[in-house]
């Protein structure tokens, strides 16, 4: 059996654990190419269940311990999905969030998780960037990966390009020039939500690429957390 | 020189690096025991201010290799400082945030910093809880942690019955009979906001102890990440 450890260049990634197993298998069963299933282990109902609906979908179960020392060596989880990484592209019709150079798998995951919850299912992702199918990230994700499409480009110039076109374009800055979040009026719903860095956030000349937003808060903090961000201007937007 | 790793049980803890050893001195100068200082290091003139303040303040400076040998093994940062942690109490006329057994240093770092930056400087956490003056928390919360009152309480019926008179608590729960936070009207400025545990949230009888409070979200998710709803209620509460 070939496997090895994921890699970024890869065409496959691995999803770990029954949950994440079974929301690949309920929302993109097309992509799932095998499973893995921990050898020796009791199975209750739930696990049984599961495998059963994979077997309905025709998809094969493997059990092999050689692929939990490969890809899960310190953990516990009892079934891997191998699966293809799907090439999706943006909804040119629907409200985009983009994040511009995410550097952490577990921020990049968390801000999908919200990304999902408020309803934004359609992502850009500004290289370089933290890989998105890596399996910490869609670990961090719990899942809702799967819901999004996902689409990188090269620069915020190339996205503005396919993308750009009649887009309301808001970016979340540290600037009290800025208009203050609760106070955005939107009246376009085809819009952009925009994220920077980490520790870098947006360069300042994004105030002439777009109209800052900034997220009233003290100044006993240089900032919020960029998930923690993130994730209250979609629920902001969500409201709006 | 006597030095040990962070225990929880001891009264000192560990802050790495020069933004949380200035964060703390701006702060809480009287609670600095010493400063070790990572020898044979180039200086810059932002370092050499930094020592300079802590000097002012007749702080011990030490150069100690073994200081970072111990508490900073795999790191590289410049300034450690070791403080006495405070014993704090919440001020009963604010409003606070209660946070009943979490689990994760990073989510109660990230929970801090949040709360500072919304002004919510009371924060109640309800044992049994990851430990807030770990040196990992205290890196997650960006030094938001020295701008809190902090309080442990072994219950939540404890805490109720210190701070609990004539105060309206709000607890967080996936419950889809709850007040939807945006529709909620706030008519008393002292409450408080309840959030369960990372992976279990609220007990289902908290609906009887307090007003439950719902995020709306898809039911794509299970729920959101722990420090973004809180988060969320935050900023929320803030606006209101």
């Amino acid at each position: 059996m070939k496997l090895s450890r994921y890699k970024r260049s890869s065409e496959l990634s691995y999803t770990l654990g029954a949950t994440l197993v079974y929301e690949l298998l309920k929302t993109h069963p097309e992509l799932i190419r095998r499973v893995f299933l921990r050898p020796n282990i009791p199975h209750g109902a739930d696990l049984d269940s599961l495998l059963s609906q994979l077997r309905d979908q025709n998809i094969e179960i493997l059990e092999s311990a050689k692929a939990f020392n490969v890809l899960d060596a310190k953990g516990s989880c009892l079934l891997i999905a191998e699966f293809t990484k799907p090439s999706s592209q943006l909804n040119p019709a629907a409200p985009h969030l983009v994040l511009i150079n995410p550097s952490d798998a577990g921020n990049l995951g968390t801000i999908m998780r919200s990304a999902a919850a408020f309803g934004f299912t359609n992502l850009a992702i500004i290289t370089p960037a933290v890989d998105p199918y890596q399996p910490k990230t869609i670990r961090a994700s719990m899942g809702a990966i799967f819901h999004l499409n996902l689409q990188e480009f090269t620069s915020y110039d190339e996205y503005l390009a396919s993308y750009g076109q009649n887009r309301a374009c808001y970016a979340f800055m540290l600037d009290n020039h800025a208009i203050q979040l609760p106070d955005l009026t939107l009246n376009n719903q085809n819009f952009a939500l925009i994220f920077g860095n980490e520790a870098s956030g947006l360069p300042s000349n994004f105030a002439t690429k777009a109209t800052p937003v900034y997220i009233p808060q003290s100044s006993n903090v240089d900032s919020l957390n960029l998930s923690v961000a993130t994730s209250i201007a979609l629920y902001q937007f969500h409201q709006k």
